[in-house]
């Protein structure tokens, strides 16, 4: 045991890897059949990788004669990096001094990152934004709004590029440091919709992918890649989460790995409150505000203010939404009725006295005002 | 002290007044300066209320020469009686057996209530729902579904009477069982708006008033008011509240008087979600339906279904309300943790790891077998 131990600590000193190392590396990590996990036990049983490659073969057919290890070749490798290169991505292992410390701690960490864009946010400490993506204008405007108070405050946002939360995280925090994880290789953009997001991400944030170049991801690959989001953070926000949403995922993820999680709670009456109230309900913590989050990540983590005082993000005080000058009384009581879950106009023709006519005129110059949207299937909501 | 105890046992057993007794003792209740609280004393140090008119007027004036009380005549009275009767109302006092059980518990219980309905719902077990009178249209589509399902499982649903979620509480438990507390006296519909409404709860539920017939609400009531429908209720639900909402006011009471506290979440960007989501970060059980407050209630409280079956019903028994499941290890615990010094009922609680409600039940226990004492300011104590 001891022994074992002194092995991994031998292994687990972190350094920059040579050229070959390098190749030797990613041979492993790429030979099918080797995931995270067991390369992490293959560290543990072998003095460096050179040794496992050569080994590892004979040790396989050894114990089931039928099969053999596809290793890829060093030309593969090669291959790889010059496409790594001309992306001007780059590669970094596990026990490099550029991986993630933070990430370096879950149970099954990525043996080598693809990484495009600014590394250096790696180092700061990030906050993961992950939520729905058929999320609500409300979710959305909240999601960019508390990306960019958190990430002025100095930390880094991660989340997934995806629809919807995500996208709002990624754009909120754009200015301040980003980082997108992908579910297939570094150069895979999904969804498509987000290509200019992912050039804006790779130009002034940071994107990830722990998947060969090249790869179109699969529905499988998406919870390994939750872990990830959760696994480069400190806590993880969820915003806006249906029933069976892969942000219920990443906060299982969260909490396995030891991380926070914080959940922004919404109305039973819209199927995407439903995943976050379940968070809250199972002892998540009710966010309302990004001073909501900053309170418990810097009384637990200890973190000092990376950049600004903490007075500055007081003024992350909503406005109130039904404070308009509004004086027309249909209108008033229009706004009055409505709330940020949408709603059928059906209904609020019922509840309210007025004739169907005069509603949808009110209605129209409410959503010529901004002050509501329309959802589908006839609904509406009040606008963030 | 002995003495002393006697004469409580002794005045705090349950009877029906004579006419004669229930004048005087509405005379001593409607007298300035006597509130709940001086009336539980005065019932404390006399040996019926009749002695305690012919007592106090002579302590007062030796105490305070400048000040006289201000006792109704058997005259006033009689009229007040006169019109309760006209209106179909009555009054029901402290000791009487058609108060209900579980407000005479409460620090500061009403010495006498007005009652117009039906006053027999007083027997079943409450629940308050309670929230923003500007509610949301969803807000209150809420309020009126979760009322008529708890209704339909056997619960009483106790409100105020207000606008918003307050009405469509009573309108969702109308057919089933609705009690409404006034601020005001009993026939004074506040507000007036519900005048429609009043009438249905007069005649298909039940109306209380702790004010003196005729009497108009000023804001200083609503508080005093509040704390009639928590201590009514086994547990308060709060379907949205803004921030210094009345119905936190009730939630707090609720939380003092050992009763659960239950709280619909809703979006950051509602004000409206403000109140609620804030009782939810304290700790009251974030509810998304009638199930929610139903596993709560009935493992908290140990009530038998009253009317229909439940699936998950396997574990409760025929218990009475309040005494039924006595648990030996918390009211051993409690007893352990209790000296002659009082000591605040929040520092016990924060102290052994059960329920606010469970703490509470084991609390009364005691208190009714005599082991412990109240003392104002929510502090209990063991009895000499």
């Amino acid at each position: 045991m001891a022994q074992s131990n002194q092995k991994i600590n031998a292994f687990f000193k972190i350094k920059v890897l040579s050229p070959e190392e390098k190749i030797n590396w990613l041979r492993l990590a790429r030979t099918e059949l080797i995931g995270p996990k067991t390369f992490s036990e293959i560290l543990q049983k072998y003095d460096n990788i050179t040794q496992a490659l050569e080994a590892l073969p004979e040790l396989v057919s050894k114990k089931h004669p039928k099969k053999s290890l596809k290793i890829p070749s060093v030309q593969d490798i090669h291959q790889e990096l010059e496409q790594h290169h001309k992306l001007k991505a780059d590669l970094i292992a596990f026990v490099e001094p550029e991986y993630p410390e933070i990430l370096r701690h879950i149970a099954d960490p990525p043996p080598i990152i693809s990484v495009l864009g600014k590394r250096h946010l790696l180092q700061k400490p990030i906050l993961a934004i992950v939520g729905a993506r058929n999320a609500s204008l409300n979710g959305k405007i909240f999601a960019e709004k508390i990306a960019k108070e958190l990430g002025d405050y100095g930390y880094q946002i991660v989340s997934g590029l995806a629809r919807g939360i995500d996208t709002s995280a990624h754009i909120g925090s754009l200015s301040s440091g980003t980082i997108a994880v992908l579910a297939g290789g570094i150069d895979h953009i999904y969804p498509y919709e987000n290509k200019d997001l992912y050039y804006k991400v790779a130009e002034q944030g940071l994107i990830i992918a722990e998947s060969p170049f090249g790869t179109i991801p699969q529905a499988s690959f998406f919870p390994r890649r939750n872990r990830i989001i959760s696994g480069l953070s400190l806590g993880v926000i969820v915003i806006e989460a249906a029933k069976q949403s892969g942000s219920l995922v990443t906060a299982r993820f969260a909490l396995e790995q030891g991380r926070e999680v914080f959940a922004v709670p919404g109305s039973p009456m819209d199927p995407r409150s439903y995943g976050t109230n379940k968070l809250i309900r199972e002892g998540a913590t009710l966010i309302q505000n990004s001073d909501d989050v900053l309170s418990v990540v810097e009384n637990i983590f200890k973190i000092q203010p990376p950049f600004q005082d903490r007075q500055k993000s007081k003024h992350s005080q909503e406005t109130p939404l039904l404070n308009g000058k509004n004086d027309d009384r249909i209108e008033e009581i229009l706004l009055n009725l409505l709330s940020s879950s949408p709603i059928g106009v059906d209904e609020i023709i019922r509840e309210c006295h007025f004739s169907t006519s005069e509603i949808m005129l009110a209605l129209l110059e409410l959503e010529l005002v901004g002050r509501i949207q329309r959802h589908p299937g006839g609904q509406i909501s009040l606008k963030g």
